[in-house]
């Protein structure tokens, strides 16, 4: 969502929810957000909208230009495609990894309201799933300069956050994919990517 | 998919594609979905649509009316926000619990184009968080008659999925959720929702 307002040049008040200190946890914030993950957006009218795919959706009917969900109904269901594809198959891979491992996630290997354990197999089958993942985009970015159309959207930026996301977890774009290592160069010199 | 498309009242020329004798594991299925999951809508000009959101976004949009995503910005924000939490923390927890029990789906845990082993741990984690979620729309459904916003959206169709495909897992709406039975009720006697 950062990155994404950053491409619409757009400014929006934040506020931040100190995650290592547990506060989505508190009653304040599942006020806001009963299912306690961030980001949420809340409008002036005092309703939640929690889930960045939706968030972004309601910026891009705000703030139309520059278009990062389509242009007409079937790019948004390509570029809808692709963008839930790198949900699914890599940023979820990677979390599955980090999030079933990590020491600092013991008991909180799911985000939301239940602690849920740790399953050191799931860590690696996430990682094998992401490293898959990795070389299959790979393959795609070899032959074409962005991942769903011929444009930046919303999907280029989700593998660019999965791909930097996946170096928490020791994996990287192989090296033999120079489309994808040029692609990922271009996509980090983008508005909002820096670190 | 099929039940949006009979909420819509339209009809779209289908091939069935059977799972069991591995037909979207074929070169012709992934010449058509590279990904191997179904369903998959096919446009006239050759492209495929491959994620059931997007070809459900896609359908709203061809075919507005009954609306089933959202009638302006924040509704449909709203719409997307609880259908993608159904998703996540209901249907993929059953998914979770089934692939990674079920004999018939050894090494094929996961959907998508790789082998996955089961983890017979992720399959009692995901029954846990089926019963949480399950619980958590019982108590929304007491004092609301629809999952998302006050009519019947694509959010009660998930939901209404989720319900059934949990009854594979012998998992069941709690008894005490007099509201959400109601809504089980009447969702299943609308259009499209047969077994």
């Amino acid at each position: 969502v950062r990155i994404f307002l950053a491409e619409k040049g757009i400014e929006v008040p934040t506020v931040q929810v100190d995650l290592g200190a547990g506060e989505h946890l508190t009653d304040a914030f599942r006020a806001v957000n009963p299912h306690c993950t961030v980001p949420v957006l809340q409008l002036d009218d005092g309703v939640s909208i929690f889930e960045s795919t939706a968030i972004c959706q309601y910026l891009e009917e705000a703030h139309p230009e520059p278009n990062l969900m389509g242009r007409d109904a079937e790019e948004r269901a390509v570029i809808a495609s692709w963008h839930r594809h790198v949900e699914t198959d890599g940023f979820l891979a990677v979390a599955e990894c980090l999030r079933n491992n990590s020491k600092r996630l013991q008991g909180r290997a799911s985000t939301g309201p239940d602690n849920i354990d740790q399953i050191p197999d799931l860590s690696e089958r996430g990682r094998k799933r992401a490293k898959a993942f990795l070389a299959r985009m790979g393959r795609r970015l070899d032959t074409q300069p962005y991942v769903a159309v011929d444009r930046y959207t919303i999907a280029d930026i989700l593998l660019l956050i999965t791909v930097d996301f996946a170096k928490w977890i020791k994996e990287d774009i192989p090296e033999q994919f120079s489309g994808m290592h040029r692609w990922h160069e271009e996509a980090s010199a983008r508005p909002g990517s820096v670190e």
